[in-house]
């Protein structure tokens, strides 16, 4: 096991009905800038939950984040922030509404232009603090340090990460999913479980109990996610499949073992230049990914066959494919296409995601640093 | 799945040569009162590298703590804080150090008698920030709110448990226990056991990640347990086992699910009476709770049966005797005797245990609140 420091303050409020409870975690003189999305959340109850619990406080309101949060977008929130005296932000949504308000969070203390968090990765001293009340499992964000923001003006997809914006509380009632697009219920399934692989199939370093958390996360999402998808209304599995998506990236499986994250980072280029959801570039990147790093994954490979898939027939190459191919099928049966062309792109999008890579600095990435452009290339040319 | 509160912030420092950024961790004005036990860290330069790491800081020192640490003696430091200005409590040692200093830093600023701390569960307002060095794997207590101390007078031991005791840090260095005695090690081997046991063998309530999580602890444990017994050099398997033993104790296996601890509050019970390491109490105790308690715990000792010893074969009461029997073994062969009679100990017991756990007002123990003082008194029949 490697040397590793943990630390996650996040205080968690799991269950239906902890919406109510979170007057008493934001401060009785808060200022609160509640931030959201596309409003779904007034259709589906949340907007009234929330409104209701803070009868008390004093609340301005932001809709309109949008899904890969724009730079622009959220820069119309920090003039509020810093207009109005605001000192408590409240994210009500998904993944988006969360980093967005994490960078809004960073953003409104900032001197100087805040799209250098992202793209310098200035460093930050201070953040508003945050409260989020999740309406979507996928991301982790809930729980995490992590904020990925777009620049609508040049697609850029850029990524900070910083303690300081840690979440004070997150809300997860499973209930507030029940009402999802099947879509973004598929896209959250796909992006745990990405999340998940990216911290655990890399190379085995001795770390038993790591391994077999991150393996519990896979297999309760492969049991998990079918079973929400049949039945959105079902409490425990959409409990279930929302606690899987928090631990995924909370941090408790990555400490002291290595991680990969190549497919995340060739994604984000997908998305940002074809518009393809998150959720949807994992499903098509990682399985070439672990096709193109197959040997030097080799022995996670065969033990995530073994453990996850119940893979222990054939010569080792027969069930690195197995597994591999399980994979994929997974992503497809929870409806997540994993092909380019399903999105019709074509593979001259290559020089366009290299380019953007080389760009950014991002020509060593993987859990060894050496899946370099030209290893971007041949894992895209799987994708086709 | 249970509603839940999840909310833990220590930093975990771990690996090789952590102790020696701890000075960064504590306020470079603190004045510290640094707690010890008997004297181990002078011999295996734990007490050095604390030292050295904190050659710019103001430190007092307070040696002393016993297992199963007494009101006494931590009485005696609440003096020194208080007439000394302390203000940060730096704990170096294993649980019973981390709990005795858990109750100096909330007895210190409690007014009134701090025995009700533990009592009465008087409630406290606040308490010293905390410190930990810890060389011994076994109680969690570096990753948690929990503190068992005992009144050296009556021999009462008593328990109590606040967010205010959290550690602010805790440095989980692996070479620190190379040079413990084999029975530490055993007995930290059964407690990490049981810990996760106490939250994970009670019934189903569809909660298969916490399932997951606690089944790695265990098969983690039987793994890597008799590796650090055999070679306790092996860095990887000390850091597996200190690993396990923490995340066994942390609250995370334990968000959604019921609990049980009729184990531990029995066994509490023969370590003030009879002087039992704890490690010990609860491999005699244990086996007993299981097999008294079978019927209402068949599903989960029969998932527990199937996925941690691997027993699919034979009818149900077959699986459930042999999952007991296989706990029993485990515990045996890394050395703790799991028999009254192994410790000289008669069932002449039971009459004092009963009285004193009636007195606590401890009649309504395990997860359905139903280990009377008849169940426990059939419990500790069985462990003759």
């Amino acid at each position: 096991m490697e040397n590793f420091v943990f630390y996650n303050p996040v205080k968690i409020l799991f269950g239906k009905g902890q919406i109510a409870n979170i007057a008493t975690e934001i401060p009785k003189d808060a200022k609160i800038l509640m931030t959201y999305g596309g409003g779904s959340i007034k259709k589906n109850g949340v907007y009234d939950q929330v409104k209701s619990a803070l009868g008390e406080h004093d609340v301005i309101e932001f809709g309109g984040i949008e899904p890969n949060p724009t730079y622009e977008t959220l820069m119309k929130a920090v003039e509020i922030v810093r207009n109005s005296d605001i000192n408590f932000l409240l994210a009500v949504g998904g993944g988006s509404v969360a980093d967005g308000t994490k960078f809004i969070a960073a953003a409104a203390n900032f001197d100087g232009e805040p799209w250098d968090i992202l793209s310098k990765r200035a460093p930050i001293s201070s953040a508003l603090p945050i409260g989020v009340v999740l309406t979507l499992a996928a991301t982790g964000s809930e729980m995490n340090i992590n904020s990925v923001v777009t620049k609508a003006a040049n697609k850029e997809k850029r990524h900070f990460a910083s303690p300081l914006v840690y979440p004070r509380f997150s809300v997860l009632d499973p209930e507030t999913t029940f009402s999802l697009p099947q879509r973004q219920v598929s896209n959250g399934i796909v992006d745990a479980f990405t999340h998940t692989m990216e911290q655990y199939l890399t190379y085995p370093v001795n770390a038993p109990l790591q391994d077999r958390m991150a393996e519990g996360i896979l297999k309760t999402l492969i049991e998990e996610g079918p079973k929400t998808l049949a039945n959105p209304q079902d409490y425990d599995a959409r409990a279930n499949f929302m606690w899987c998506a928090t631990m995924a990236l909370n941090g408790i499986i990555a400490v002291g073992v290595p991680q990969d994250w190549a497919t995340h980072m060739i994604g984000h280029e997908l998305t940002a230049l074809h518009g393809l959801d998150h959720g949807q570039t994992l499903a098509v990147v990682l399985p070439s990914t672990l096709t193109v790093k197959r040997a030097q994954k080799s022995q996670k490979l065969l033990q995530y066959a073994e453990r996850v898939w119940g893979i222990t027939t054939g010569i080792e190459e027969e069930r690195i494919n197995t597994a591999i191919n399980k994979t994929r099928e997974f992503f497809e049966s929870v409806g997540v296409h994993t092909k380019l062309s399903d999105y019709d792109v074509t593979l001259d999008t290559i020089p366009l995601v290299l380019e953007r890579l080389e760009n950014y600095g991002y020509t060593a990435l993987g859990e060894h640093q050496d899946v370099n452009l030209q290893t971007v290339e041949q894992i895209l040319q799987l994708c086709a």
